[in-house]
């Protein structure tokens, strides 16, 4: 088994969090910023040095490729650059990181691989400048139209297309990532799960199905001090029993359902006036369609009128399970399991853009511990020790993807 | 008994609903704006034509006096001419107006009272422009310094005392209200009991109590995809709970208390992240303090802890219950009864300039019955002849309160 270079990999992770570095220890990096394009460069400067090629699409996704002496197809590994605002110094960058770490730890082996590798790094993953999240992975897996992508606009009224020739990284779409022998992410968990039960890797099997309805109560605004209650149509009480409904039958379903109610909008919202009415969101995540298709029905049964008020619910989206490919997973399994590595298997609640580029490509997600489940947050860790742990299952998995018989000899010389 | 003339208070109200019109039949004449400046060039002008001396005082209140031959203090009508954003056409200008009409009515009967009368418009009751409402009152009472009001902003950065000065209604301390024999403001209720019991007049006998806290919920913000239900920290499912435990405690107090949690903020209030906290506001209004107290108890004694987030509350302020003066209620009850009014006994779950005039002046209200109990919004709605029987009902309480004989001659040239 092949292990990477502890120093090496951590000495990375500094270099890029300081790329947009913000005042506690996270990151702001957003999707073409200037701080995005600084950690573009270094990243292309440094596979370069490598012997890499650098390509980049239409939608300025990179592909930093190391050749080899065959005509088959790549394997590609990679994540994203970009943050969210105060944003930590793991999500995405670290699945760049570890596969040029991979393909470092290759390199130094000496190991001639019978598949180019190519490190990619795909644009806008976070949504966070320019909706949609999963921009240009998205493109690629034909879910969203480029030229709806193109036009979609920051705070600042410039558009994802404008923010894409200014900064240099507008490829050409013939470098699209169409084929590829295997696609392997590796992420941090953004949950608690592996460290709640206390494992080093997430062996991940696909990316829960989801759906997410509006639920909006109505009644009658009128004056607080005025309005007895008996006369009331409060929707604030009616949107609460509905909560308490929703709360009791879903506890009902399996437990590793997760439901939240995230947003909750009180219109006019003013501590002296009834509300009019209540929306609010119910968002559901399960691996089983079936499951998924409950909750559906629990919202389809709630009581129409409640507390003089009336209910209607909207479905704001659903994404379907998507599996990941059995070959590729067990690749990432049978490499923890020889690096005695403990492991957990899970399926994302998080969206990647892997669950698009398993639409086409055979693919898998590797994660690693988030310490207390924390992303998207300033405070987000994963010990260097345990990101190390994870770019090892990467490197070996993806010479198990590539059929890569290990001797022990090379083996040997990897320690 | 007096009755006073319908067709000139309609023409009256009519008049003053052109200014600051708005298209749904409401107003907008936010204090001291160029529409409310109109109204009130338009009341001193009416007042003036009528022989009663306009005065005004430093914080822009008008006073408009109807001498008499004796040194006897004012007998005081009247509410504000300001009006809230896309506001009715009858909340305080119809206080105004009736007042107005007692006044011509009692000149019309020729009749010579021993008390000078005065109507009044207090500046910004709404605090739609210049927060707080009840600002002037609430300086003649002492309640509110002066000079923290003078540096009120409205939304463009201007400070009361500049629109002030530039309205041309900044006039002296010393024509400030200090002394009279009465107050009496009619309003409408903006509650819906008096139509809901089919009564004519409200016959006001204080101001609730009220008492406002804010609630927080604080648990852990976290990826919703990804945090199993028991790791959870929920914030949302907390509050809910809360909320429940309190609509089942308040239910069972008295079922005259009114309570309401008009406002609910979470944070960060997006679909897919579990809030961290979670904030709303309790308020609740009732005439007897021990109520009040029962309700504070009730927010006392919620649990500290629920759902694994901790619970935390701020009293954001209260009001004692104002009562009235029961001769200026007699006086007005008797009148209705006289008139053949129906009527209904009430407080008033609003705030109105009454309650602070009533620190230091024999105060009352007369309410008259708001469709649906609607208030702040367009579609407000009295009808002239719900309006013209407050009216008689004014004229009638300030004769009784002057103690002036009514004649059967007196009665028969008023009809």
């Amino acid at each position: 088994m092949f292990k990477t270079n502890r120093e090496r990999l951590k000495k990375n992770i500094e270099l890029f969090s300081q790329i947009g570095a913000t005042e506690n220890n996270g990151v702001t990096r957003l999707s073409l910023s200037a701080e995005d394009i600084m950690a573009r460069d270094k990243l292309k400067s440094i596979c370069e040095q490598l012997g890499m090629i650098v390509t980049v699409d239409d939608m300025g996704t990179m592909y930093a490729t190391l050749p080899c002496k065959t005509n088959n197809l790549p394997i590609v590994m990679g994540s994203h650059l970009d943050s969210v605002i105060k944003g930590g110094r793991f999500d995405g960058v670290l699945g760049v990181l570890t596969a040029l770490e991979a393909v470092e730890t290759i390199i130094d082996a000496n190991i001639e691989l019978n598949h180019p590798l190519t490190i990619v790094n795909f644009t806008n993953e976070e949504g966070a400048r320019f909706e949609p999240s999963l921009m240009a992975s998205g493109v690629l897996s034909g879910k969203f139209e480029k030229e709806k992508m193109l036009a979609s606009i920051d705070r600042e009224g410039i558009t994802f297309e404008n923010a894409l020739e200014k900064s240099g990284y507008k490829g050409e779409e013939v470098n699209r990532l169409t084929k590829a022998h295997a696609y392997l992410e590796l992420h941090i968990e953004q949950g608690p799960v592996l460290e709640h039960y206390n494992k080093e890797i997430g062996v991940v099997e696909g990316v829960l199905g989801m759906v997410c309805y509006d639920i909006t109560l109505t009644g009658e605004s009128n004056h607080a001090g005025t309005t007895p209650i008996s006369m009331r149509k409060d929707s604030m009480f009616a949107a609460m029993q509905i909560i308490s409904i929703l709360q009791n039958k879903l506890k009902q379903l399996p437990e590793d359902l997760v439901y939240t109610i995230g947003r909750i909008n009180a219109y006019p919202n003013i501590h002296t006036v009834i509300p009019s009415h209540v929306t609010f969101s119910l968002e559901s995540r399960h691996q089983d369609p079936t499951v998924i298709q409950q909750v559906e029905q629990i919202i389809f049964d709630l009581p129409k009128e409640i507390e003089n008020c009336q209910l209607e619910y909207t479905k704001l989206w659903n994404r379907d399970t998507v599996y990941f490919a059995p070959t590729v997973i067990n690749a990432v399994a049978a490499s923890a399991e020889e690096l005695g590595y403990s492991r957990h298997h899970i399926f994302s609640g998080a969206g990647h853009d892997a669950q698009f580029i398993a639409q086409f490509i055979p693919s898998t997600m590797i994660f690693v511990p988030s310490a207390k489940g924390y992303s998207h947050r300033e405070d987000e860790f994963t010990s260097y020790e345990a990101c190390s742990k994870g770019a090892d299952v990467l490197v070996n998995a993806v010479l198990k993807v590539a059929n890569h018989a290990l001797s022990q000899a090379n083996s040997a010389n990897a320690f």
